[in-house]
């Protein structure tokens, strides 16, 4: 797999290493994470569970699934908790036998690292920067023919662009017609003002090639501790769960989930700071020489830089040796040098991103 | 896959449910795990990693490996990290392709269920009661041609036997040329006095067809937070990496993992206690009327039951009733009706068994 890259962000360990760093005085804008960390009912219910570790986690998920399907609206039985979302990636393609999928770029590189892994082939759609990111719509349509997979990330990441229902349904519709699995990937949907616009949860398990994969590694800030979901028709989701091993969900993990679940205060507080902090820096990015931000849906950036005179390799580097960290977008298909992609984090955190990248900004001119 | 069965032993939440007794006044010989629970310094490991859980894991595991290979003896670049063994042994077999698979059995069950959800065709290689559940070595090598995978598991569950190096460089020298993977499972080999007589260890990443699978979850006493290794040739374990997601081994465990590999006063109080325990165990059990412990390398006894007038089903049933869980054997192949598996636990719970099933046989007399 030459052409496949898998570059991620927040990876501390190997960035400490690379700037020379202590790990804990990184401040990391290369993960889209909730900023206000876990819910503090969370990681009391991981402490209060700690006892627990001495046993095998429940294999069904008993009472995260309940918690989740009364989040979501949706049925118990139609919901795949998973160790991560990623994990449940890689098991749909396996049980799927995916030869040919189609993957709107950029995107999230797992879901062709998951198609290749299998023997598959990516066919990308690309999604041009000219075209603002935008979902090619009838250019899918067309290639749903012969395809088993169609992977659609909304809101999309890198690009925070999202897409309403009705797109999907029509993109939907048609891939039924030809038996094509739509995976619509919303690990990112907590974070959308107006959810129900954009949310395909409410149709999955009701319509028969519908997949939504869920994620509460983001939104609940709890990317260590690996939690995902998925909803898939009742017969899918029972071959899944057979083609997976039992225990996938780590006890703490559920234990997070369910008390994260419950916390309307910290959902609405992390709600609240996302939409503000966005705004803020939106602003004071756009405000800065050669840099462009673009409005986006979830909780982070799509930056451009190329207009600084700097390419976004070089202010990686450079912000990454001064402690921050930001993901260089050079490994994403179509946005090769030129954007940065940046997590929305606390007022004091966006204040020092500012800072440091208005001084290299100043170094290069 | 209508034959196969996935039943484990450790399943609280539906022993809880089915005998009306809160989980956590159930005691649990159903779950083959280290009597003394995790390690204090693992445990104090977790919480001291709690603010972790805001970041992605390493995907390297780095330190976790580097611990692991000084405890084992092996290089780091050939081990694989895993969300328990069980996840290693689906990815294995997913990776490897298995078309038809030799397991001798009755065995650890997961093996067949790997290979089912790829498609693959399992054949049994049995391991009959009256030649004492021994290796059918002769058996096996005229097996090998024509298969992909031989899973060996030593010492084997349920049955407690284990099998000399010689033994299975034997059959990996024939399995070598018929070009077999032999997957040797020691997901119980830290509890075996003696490992270097048995444990394949130092041949992984030497042997072109050997992968060893190792577990954390059963003798470091951390089941709930999944911890499982895979030694491997450096080609192999390099696709392996590639076919998963990158974010598989949860913060906690790992940092439980190293914690824990560096506990050796825990670890060699665990050694001893088991010794004593499982001596004890067995001889209270065998003086029970009808009860017939077999020897056995690991942390458990396979417990012939046949004779007490009673079948495993009903014994399990009864014992569970009293709060104490057993495994009932009847999903094995070969053992059907006639065999419990028992962990060997602390002295206070053995005797609590060891009471509960003499009031049971009296009962039934």
């Amino acid at each position: 797999m030459p052409e496949l890259q898998r570059i991620h962000g927040g990876n501390l360990t190997r960035a400490a290493a690379r700037y020379g760093i202590p790990a804990a005085r990184l401040i990391d804008f290369s993960a889209n994470i909730n900023p206000l960390g876990p819910s503090p009912r969370a990681i009391r219910a991981v402490v209060g569970a700690l006892d627990q570790v001495r046993h095998y986690p429940d294999p069904d998920c008993t009472e995260l699934r309940a918690a989740l399907a009364a989040y979501l609206g949706a049925r118990e039985e139609r919901i795949l908790m998973g160790n991560g979302a990623a994990e449940l990636i890689y098991l749909l393609v396996r049980v799927l036998g995916c030869r040919r999928a189609i993957i709107p770029t950029p995107t999230f590189c797992e879901y062709a690292m998951a198609v290749a892994s299998c023997g598959g082939v990516v066919e990308k759609a690309p999604m041009p920067e000219e075209e603002g990111f935008c979902l090619p719509v009838e250019k899918i349509n067309k290639m749903l023919p012969g395809a088993d997979i169609l992977f659609i990330c909304n809101p999309n990441n890198p690009t925070g662009r999202v897409v309403e229902t009705g797109l999907i349904t029509e993109i939907l519709d048609r891939a039924e017609q030809c038996g094509v699995t739509v995976v619509v990937d919303e690990a990112f949907m907590d974070f959308v003002p107006e959810r129900e616009r954009y949310s395909m949860v409410s149709a999955a398990g009701v319509r028969p090639n519908l997949v939504v994969l869920y994620s509460l590694t983001k939104f609940f800030g709890i990317p260590g501790l690996r939690l995902g979901a998925m909803l898939a028709p009742p017969g899918l989701a029972a071959r899944l769960a057979l083609a997976k091993d039992p225990w996938n969900v780590n006890a703490l993990a559920q234990a997070a989930g369910v008390a994260g679940l419950r916390d309307v205060d910290y959902m609405e507080a992390t709600r609240r700071l996302v939409l503000e902090e966005k705004r803020f820096l939106f602003d004071r990015l756009a405000s800065l020489k050669g840099v462009q931000p673009l409005p986006g849906a979830a909780n982070f950036l799509l930056v451009k830089v190329s207009e600084t005179g700097a390419g976004s390799g070089q202010l990686t580097d450079r912000l990454g040796r001064r402690g921050v960290l930001v993901r260089d977008c050079a490994g994403f298909t179509g946005l090769a040098g030129r954007y940065l992609r940046l997590a929305v984090k606390t007022r004091p955190e966006n204040e020092k991103l500012l800072t440091v990248l208005q001084e290299i900004l100043e170094e290069i001119a």
